[in-house]
């Protein structure tokens, strides 16, 4: 198992009134890290759909342990916990200097072009599972 | 148990390029959800902050459906699951046309201005086992 | 020339840590409001697409003059400034209890399916130069 | 005169319907790239306000001459254009592989910790030329 790591800095932009990160960016912010921990692998999702194939989001769960706050230098970190039939599980990591501030799970099924749904394809298989 | 309702029509914003509702507005629908039940039951959120008090996510989980989509009419629902100690518990749901699409659970402890947990006080306690 | 008015109740999502309403925002407010115009003008923004046309955005202008805050229960009115060959202007105000918040321009260009420019379509500039 | 340069990869969450980058993320972009020109500059926009400096957006201008997509790597470039007075002007620009995607401005004015304008003080003015 492999782990995927990347640096974010925090605009301005996503933060609230309270002087955090407004919770629902924690999405956008596992969306950029498993993106870059599947281009790492050699899978780029940009590839995925051009193959014919989408990864529709099924569930999503967060868990918000401390803040992030403007200009912080955050780092995301993402594996893949299962990756089976028509299901893929990507747990992410968001820290701050070493620190966990959120943990999550994002649960996606494989679709086709039409959204209907199938097996995750052997090319797709082989590489997540080097992760 | 009451149970809040509203309206909200879906902007260009909030697509991707799937063609869909991207995953991460769902938490911001949530949000505009518990806020207008809260107002509803006489407990505006910026009543609560003026008070003194925060209510920071701790946990936030999301199950995905149905796909919404650009320009429809979506309903909102959100009701107060748990209240007691720290915690609050709001699930909210996401309909189009009485088809429900995305259902969640947002977890907040109570804090003070200085950002400690504290037991939620009796006014808002009163209010929220209303709902 | 016909004024279309709505409004909008700002979420935590919209502020930043200024502890006032995003400056990006108001292009997203500018899009729900000339979203609307154009609905009750009888052209919703989906019925153009259904024939095959996009408004890509080519230009736009912004005024800050006051900010708006959380909560807040803003009105946003568009009226279309100018409809002629390919080029369709829309300018979009923000306002909070009848004063001027944010005032703005925005440029689209007609384009077909395919993204080439293509002359504002009649059904268009005839519901269009009502407004 | 020195030009700030940084790279920037656009997530789902920036793409609309249309398959390309929403209009309003670029005031988002604009502000990642003038952030860090400041930074570069040994200003960081968070020492200015630790410093009780707040530097509000006035006014605001795009011109979109063609369209970012979902995974590409853009460049952002902003120069400090004016810094006189209460006002500070920083144009902006986004490239991608060296062609110019979307160029801006956006005006800023001084204010202090109450949102009083206030001249730009000399620690920043000194900065600021050297751009």
């Amino acid at each position: 198992m492999r782990i995927h790591e990347m640096t974010y800095r925090v605009p301005y932009a996503d933060t609230d009134q309270m002087g955090v990160v407004y919770y629902a960016n924690y999405l956008v912010y596992f969306e950029r890290s498993r993106t870059e921990m599947l281009r790492d692998a050699g899978l780029p999702y940009s590839e995925i759909e051009r193959r014919g194939y989408l990864l529709p989001v099924v569930e999503a769960n967060l868990k918000y342990k401390a803040s992030a706050h403007y200009d912080e230098l955050l780092t995301f970190r993402s594996i893949v916990k299962e990756a089976r039939g028509i299901r893929l599980v990507i747990a992410s990591e968001v820290f701050r200097d070493g620190k966990l501030l959120v943990s999550g799970e994002v649960t996606m099924a494989c679709a086709d072009k039409n959204h209907k749904l199938t097996r995750i394809p052997a090319f797709m298989l082989e590489t997540l599972n080097k992760y």
